[in-house]
């Protein structure tokens, strides 16, 4: 989500690939045709990252217990639906302010988004270059998807009421706060020349911070960690679902990282957009190869849960600068992302941090990572430009999150009681069973 | 699905995001490139329709019970493709007859589709604005929803090949026949100005009809209402599949629905196209919220089923306009809708009507209340103008399904005998299981 | 995939939709309007086919026993991971050699994939239609679909880390170069006239040869066949699974036919897509209908697994040829595609040939098939164009396949043991279930 400078006119018409048309009178791509082609990919790559709710939700549901996985699709579903009114009501202006900052740079305005109005022929559209309804909708999918990714963190042992509470406050205000010092051309746009071009700490780095400000005063699973250190694991109960997940956010990550190109009106656009979807793909499978060789090498038998993790934090990792890198580069950068899924998991489970599907490496951990992997192909990027954000972001996120987190817990309470989560959230709160026929061994 | 008129060149010439190409000589997006953005937007949102039965396959056999699964897959597999062969051969020119109607706007014509010749260049198209391909790839996909909403309601007792043959009739003549009434131009656009954009009656309703008609003359499944008035609930045998179908169908949703607009050969379409993916996701989400907290409030915990029926209600409900509301007012109607859910199953449970997934509430009652909703906020609507199409289109719609449903039944049976029933229609009707190694509590 | 004239800008400014814009000056879709419009069509198209790799997984995980599933998720999510790399750093060269055959018309170019620089305004793209990244995004896709129909012939019997050797052999080597054969421009296509429209043969029969060698060589499981010449039928695990797969695969067809245009710079182009969607969705139904119907009749109960692959099988068929044939030409070739699933399965375990999840007939049979099947409806085709190039094509694949996995059967071995085997690959190969806490009957 660059802010790109416009390719005029005038080098439009020179472009070579005239020779195509033989002797057509060339003309450039005019300003309604470059609208109706941006306008559109906003939709296709937005219905993409519409569908990664479904994965993060099939990704979820397979990693936790059979006895939770109801709640978990309560969860995913309720969150993407509070989501989407939460950034309707409020966050949509608060990240997209335009001129009407409250703080300059720092808080952005307040009020419902507007979309533009039915058949606006005649009329000025808000944006110059897209629908602001299309623009609305992309956006509003990335807001959601930080909200998914603190869903699988703190699965098993949270209430879901609290949870959702929490859910409003990040995608009302503190996503799109943080999300305006960047995208909204904030401070860390202008001043800083932060470069994070569709995510990995303006997005999946917050999701992180918040599911670990969350762990950490949810605590972990009743016994998940005993006393004498030892961990046990809790397999997640049906693995073709969370293949599924994982599949569904492979494809919907071409919409994530590729809509963020932010315009598709010219040649050289749409052929950034092909770039950055070979190399989301590639980093993906980088990261699951690395994910499972290290994991084969570490425990002689390759884990599927780390390759699917492995993936995904490839595609963490790419996101922050999915366009300047070469294929190659784009598969070492994954192939890191993956790495770093296979010596966190247990890292975490050593400080006793209980993140159920891994989200905190994946989306935290590789999330960093890839921000700083901007350094190694752009040379826009630099040290501090890169590593400051990540730390304002970072204690932002994790500071908000953990008062909010706190306040929830000293008075509805964030945790079911003990009977409950043995029981398994979904009797026990939900009164229904994911699987009620199926008899568990 | 409104004929919408097409915005004269001048007007596009006039459009000010011309300040965009800076000095750039404006031309009109012209035929041709409009014929591509067309075209191509049907192929684009037609696959996402054709994606809404993989939707209903996965929500209906998470919902029905484990024994009934693999032939709910097959009723939905062999749906699609029989709704397919008979929307082909009988129901595209019944509903789209152009100048050819054999009653005029009542009854179209008779013949099986024709598709425009390979590389038509040089060649006259039949359609001007996009391809008769992509018209009856689109077409047929909604022909498709109509019979998917059927088999969801008669589950767990209908046999399987007079269904399919039902389906026949459904496709090849029922829907089409009412849909041409609108949407080829027939008496109710002509004379009742009715508007149904994509669909909330002519789709949604016409599916719900159909599936009454049914549950009427099929009869409630063996042991769901006792003689004293109890009901039984016979819960889902797989809610991550329920999940995953209604997450499909939601996407899917997007096309049915922002392809409607018709027309993506000017920035004023593709901005009402965006307006269009933006309400649609916010009904759903009203509707899965209101479900949610009616469910809480009413029987004190939330309701899965009821949130992921109450998103695809507040779908169905916003179906009829989802142009003209504001985000705000889409997001109510579709609340409402996801209300009516709620209160519906328990009220055809007391009617003892035994609707398996809540297919009436869902796309029947929704229906009748998107249509309605419709005078909310589009000035062009009349309460005459859309109460009297949702009479004749029911009465239409029910009285001939019963016909046939009647039919079936005196001469062939429609429903397994209770032995069957009671073993399952997977080992009885099939010889196969859905999940063969898994043991059953 | 074949090559196609571009029409000229004189034909284009003739036609006669022209009439649509009134009277605004008709201009010719210019080149870079066409670049765009191409590239992003290859996007869209790129990304359903890479769906099917998911619906790949999805379809083999249902198919096979409990015990192998995770194994099978962990070889599909492996494959394809590997096939990307393996296809950027040898198999596109290979494949798209350009001007640089190694030996002209048979052996491509050695050397990873390089894309456009970023921003090519002011620079030639390599292509003049679409970008290299599309392009390479879109071909690789088609490279992992032949790699992942081998895993599921393979299934519940073949060691993970040789079958992934052989899939980057089949990915880097084999498939590239007999596709450069004739999608590179090779001696297939200059010297015979082969006209195989989106890979009949050179995607879904290559993956069916080299999947019957390895069935050939790996045996059978254990079990299957027993002496007195009795087959125990191994029934699929998770059937919604399976449908699930089906769907997948259908929607990505679209894109994998679709695309296989390679262009959609004029109105022709994008209503021969359009014409493609429609043709291939109509095939499909009609494989299923007859695998139904066809099963029916043979052994009095439909069978859902027979449909499922009836539909893949029609989808297979009019992979050679989806554009000539009329909607009902499609259907029959769809349909004969279906039927020879229904007898090609029985066949070949009367050969003892054991291939867990049809692909063989699916993919080897039905592309057959659907390769003669250009005859039928494209006046192009010659009996020797079309059959000597299936057997040119299946006896390199099956031969170097067959070499490949001699080697391996030789030297690390391909098989596991018995009683890895028997507990499952799960358990014995991976150390983990698909479902650890569902008990099995």
């Amino acid at each position: 989500m660059n802010y790109k400078v416009l390719i005029s006119a005038a080098t439009l018409t020179a472009l070579p690939v005239a020779g195509l048309a033989q002797e057509a009178e060339i003309i450039p791509v005019n300003a309604e045709i470059g609208f109706i082609f941006t306008t559109f990919m906003f939709l296709v790559t937005g219905f993409l990252v519409f569908w990664m709710a479904a994965g993060f939700t099939m990704l979820e549901a397979g990693l936790v217990r059979q006895k939770n996985t109801a709640m978990q699709l309560m969860k995913n579903m309720a969150l993407f639906s509070f989501a989407a009114i939460a950034y309707y009501l409020i966050g949509y202006n608060l990240m997209y302010p335009g001129d009407n900052w409250t703080i300059t740079g720092v808080l952005g305005a307040f009020g419902p988004a507007v979309l533009e109005p039915v058949g606006l022929a005649g009329m000025e559209p808000d944006l110059t270059y897209a629908s602001v309804g299309s623009d609305f909708f992309f956006q509003l999918m990335f807001c959601a998807t930080t909200a998914s990714i603190v869903s699988g963190a703190l699965a098993e042992r949270i209430k879901l009421w609290p949870f959702l509470f929490f859910v409003i406050v990040l995608t009302a205000v503190i996503y799109p706060i943080q999300a305006s010092w960047k995208w909204g051309g904030g401070f860390l746009d202008t001043s800083y020349g932060f470069l994070d071009f569709a995510g990995s700490t303006v997005v999946h780095s917050v999701g992180g911070w918040a599911a670990l400000a969350g762990a950490l005063i949810l605590g972990p699973r009743l016994g998940k960690y005993s006393k004498d250190g030892r961990v046990t694991p809790f397999p997640g109960s049906n693995l073709p679902l969370a293949t599924l997940g994982t599949f569904i956010l492979w494809l919907g990550w071409f919409g994530f990282n590729g809509g963020s190109q932010l315009y598709m009106d010219s040649a050289a656009n749409v052929a950034d957009i092909s770039r950055i979807f070979a190399n989301t793909n590639t980093a993906a499978a980088g990261g699951a190869i690395s994910a499972m060789i290290l994991s084969q090498l570490m425990y002689k038998k390759p884990d599927l849960t780390m390759v699917l993790n492995g993936a995904l934090a490839g595609l963490v990792s790419i996101t922050a600068e999915p366009l300047t890198p070469s294929l190659g580069a784009a598969t070492l950068i994954g192939a890191v992302g993956g790495g770093i899924v296979v010596f966190a998991v247990p890292f975490l489970d050593r400080l006793k941090i209980d993140d159920v599907v891994g989200a905190i490496p994946v989306h935290l951990f590789a999330g960093v990572w890839g921000t700083l992997a901007v350094l190694l192909t752009n040379s826009d990027a630099t040290l501090g430009g890169q590593v400051l954000p990540i730390l304002i972001v970072g204690v932002f996120v994790f500071v908000v999150s953990a008062v909010i987190w706190m306040a929830l817990k000293l008075t509805v309470g964030i945790r079911v009681d003990e009977e409950s989560e043995i029981n398994g959230l979904d009797i026990s709160e939900l009164g229904m069973e994911a699987y009620p026929e199926f008899s568990l061994s």
